[in-house]
């Protein structure tokens, strides 16, 4: 178990669709879910890998997450759509909501889907790529846990509440950022408790309510905003679209609800999407987008700079040629979910 | 004129009319623009009150301006609305499209303005409080001039790109918040530097690229996005929101199109309305409302909290009692504007 291991794309898929439907998930949401989680092995972004099999068996065991419920489509308003996830996991909600809200922000110029009552603990970047990748200008929105002190005080309330955003692209995947407004993921400080190293000043404080950068005071603690109060008020936003402004809970409600302690929020996701061709006079896409381009293009001509979601992209080619490296202590987690590889 | 000098918010707006009219402004921009200044005044945000009455008038002069440009209501799609401002100034065309858009979001249950060719030197607050006072959640971004690296960058080229943001409150007026995408407005470093003072690290970089604390090479070099990489994001989002999605100008090119350097941004500002009754099953907008309540009781039981725009809505109080006070260095501008008080 010390060698390395290298799957394929489609190694990852059906190997996590095995261990989902071993554990009780139906055939859509082990699908769906498959799906997701490749496509962060894929992307190199593997916190949300394989990794997290172990969370979305947990969630399901505790009977916090259904593994078979059928997402139910609603339609609120000419630009309004919700899914009732009832206690599944996102992916097959936004498989299901996915072209319907593309083919309303079509119609209507701008749409929104209120996804409800999801277990989430995958990336945002996966749905507004999607809705990206057709065409549309995208925001996504979820909150909880309560991990982080808003600006000024010390006890977590807010969660680690990430917002996405995608602009689509003439020769190429989209233009995607999907950032926590938290200084920092929790994961990447469970990594440095792990490895033994400190933490960033800005990133927490501890359960005394005094800046750390002892990873397990930060822990105890919460984490911070990024940016001080702009980024507070960010997070703050994202609990009341993701909330009350769809009918579902806060981060510190989803806190509450997560009795069994496996740390997958449930909860709700504002989705928005928007037609570049409708929202501006004579609506000429190309032109729009080529337009976009030449805002790109000036970021590139300066030194040190990047565009959000470059280095994602980079690691998908890497992955079709080189294929998903399996990590010794993933083959461990595998290994204690059934599947001995 | 060393007297401190007390006007009520009513001889505030007559005045701020009178020095518009009389410098060639149309009784309807006039009037708009004097309530956005009263406003301004009112709330004790001063640097966008009266003090900006010379921005106003050198755009007009420079020819850059329009005074009296009617603006023009388009139906873009059903849940998009535009208005073509026209070279005009952006508080008319606000006041012009804010009816309109509130219903639009009301029937679609979101719904988008597209504001084009708006010279704007104005905060965004006022738009999203008007709209959320009509109980509806409400955003507005808008970009120019440039001024700003990008992350990693070194030279200007992101405008200080606002972001406002607006929820109802049952009891009182709105939760808004309205932050740039830059560490600081640039306000701040013009005032640090008549007043001979150094700048926070994490502000600006020179000319040279390095980072610096002196404002005059804060001015002449780059400003820097709030919270590195994430407030990048959010600046470069705000740049293709409020230009190619609604077929209007990026910072950089407003930039070069303000030949007579009035520093009065001419381009776009893109504006959402959601109604929190149409975007939930069952929509009930009182149960949802107090639900937000719950949130920011739970902010404010920490110390040291507060909700944004808390200070604007108390200097709001104060004002009303006490009146504005115009400072000696503000009558001088208004006697040079033809108006000795």
């Amino acid at each position: 178990m010390t060698d390395p291991l290298i799957l394929t794309l489609d190694e990852v898929r059906g190997l996590a669709e095995r261990v989902l439907r071993r554990h009780g998930f139906g055939e859509a949401h082990a699908g769906a879910i498959a799906r997701t989680l490749t496509a962060a092995e894929r992307d190199e972004c593997h916190h949300h890998g394989l990794f997290r099999l172990p969370f979305y068996v947990a969630a399901l065991k505790s009977g916090q997450a259904s593994g078979d419920a059928e997402p139910v489509v609603d339609d609120l308003a000419p630009g309004a759509l919700r899914i009732d996830a009832r206690l599944g996991f996102a992916p097959l909600a936004l498989e299901r909501g996915e072209e319907a809200l593309a083919a309303r922000a079509a119609s209507q110029g701008i749409a929104a889907l209120a996804i409800n009552n999801a277990n989430n603990v995958g990336p945002l970047w996966p749905e507004v790529e999607a809705l990206a990748s057709r065409g549309l200008v995208a925001f996504a929105f979820t909150s909880a846990i309560p991990y982080v002190a808003p600006a000024g005080g010390t006890k977590p309330l807010f969660g680690t509440n990430p917002m996405a955003f995608g602009w689509p692209r003439p020769d190429g995947p989209p233009l995607v950022f999907d950032q926590a407004s938290s200084a920092s993921a929790r994961g990447e400080i469970q990594i440095r408790l792990r490895d033994g190293k400190t933490l960033p000043e800005g990133w927490a404080i501890g359960p005394d309510g005094e800046p750390t950068t002892d990873p397990k005071e930060a822990l105890a603690g919460a984490q911070l905003p990024f940016g001080g109060a702009k980024g507070s008020s960010i997070a703050l936003m994202i609990e009341l679209l993701a909330g009350p402004l769809i009918g579902d809970v806060l981060s510190f409600e989803a806190g509450e609800r997560d009795k069994a302690g496996t740390g997958s929020p449930c909860g709700g996701e504002l989705i928005l999407a928007m037609d570049p061709a409708r929202l501006s006079a004579g609506g000429d896409r190309a032109a729009q987008l080529a337009h976009g381009e030449r805002l790109f293009r000036r970021i590139l001509d300066q030194d040190g700079t990047r565009l959000p979601s470059e280095r994602r992209y980079a690691a998908r080619l890497r992955t079709a040629r080189e294929g998903v490296r399996i990590a010794p202590a993933l083959r461990q987690t595998l290994a204690s979910l059934g599947e001995e590889i």
